[in-house]
């Protein structure tokens, strides 16, 4: 399992298992360092060269996962400066779960032909005053956008 | 919101909202009556004309929400001998959630073309010890198969 910071994002890779019927994909268990409890769950569909963002939560913290096509998530830290880029899609080389504590800024855009579909697993529910949004202007995307 | 029984299964409509870089679907909040703790969340394919089942839980509450395809879910209950079909997709139409309390059998079909995906929020992590399985011939399945 990945280590978490509380301060930065990273990648936890998560299990494909094989089933004649249809195969099983892991997401999030309670037991995960991630896991900082349970608020919402929803689906967010990015279509093809969107770039949706930049946001920034103050208290959620946000676990991903791409359940459909392929997603470059852009996470920034005006502290530092620094912006790193994640790539997550359904093949099983690349599958796996961002964590984004608060006090980060994200964007995220579709990567695939397709609509991608991506499945957050929030700590809180949704809150229109602990998130702030700016113009993707803002900060820099990186070069994978 | 739909009622939750203690020992019946039900759907909950979701929203599906509308955003011009790509729409947004609920699936779960813990304010929610279905929700009854969060244990793990993992999704299961179910590939075209292929049925699960049964399986029944002794202590985890599912909440399913069909993610990709359309399905179809058959509820058991072994003291009234009732089969229930529940058909969710990611049609707004039939965009839903469905709440399974524990002691119920399930099974369950993708009715489309393609592979089907269906998240679980599962208030409990996966344990085998507290499932229960038996063959699909065991208990009717209804006319929707």
């Amino acid at each position: 399992m990945g280590q978490v910071s509380a301060v930065r994002a990273s990648v936890t890779p998560l299990r494909v298992i094989a089933h004649p019927k249809g195969d099983i994909r892991h997401a999030l268990k309670a037991s995960e360092a991630s896991f900082q409890g349970f608020g919402e769950a929803y689906f967010t569909t990015i279509l093809p060269g969107q770039t949706k963002g930049w946001k920034k939560h103050r208290r959620m913290h946000m676990n991903l996962v791409v359940v459909q096509g392929e997603v470059a998530f852009h996470v920034h830290d005006d502290r530092s400066g620094v912006t790193e880029t994640f790539v997550l899609s359904t093949d099983a080389s690349t599958y796996g779960r961002l964590h984004v504590p608060p006090g980060l800024w994200m964007a995220f855009g579709g990567r695939s032909d397709a609509p991608s579909l991506v499945l957050n697993l929030a700590s809180i529910e949704h809150d229109p005053d602990e998130a702030v949004n700016v113009e993707l202007e803002t900060y820099p995307i990186g070069s994978a956008a």
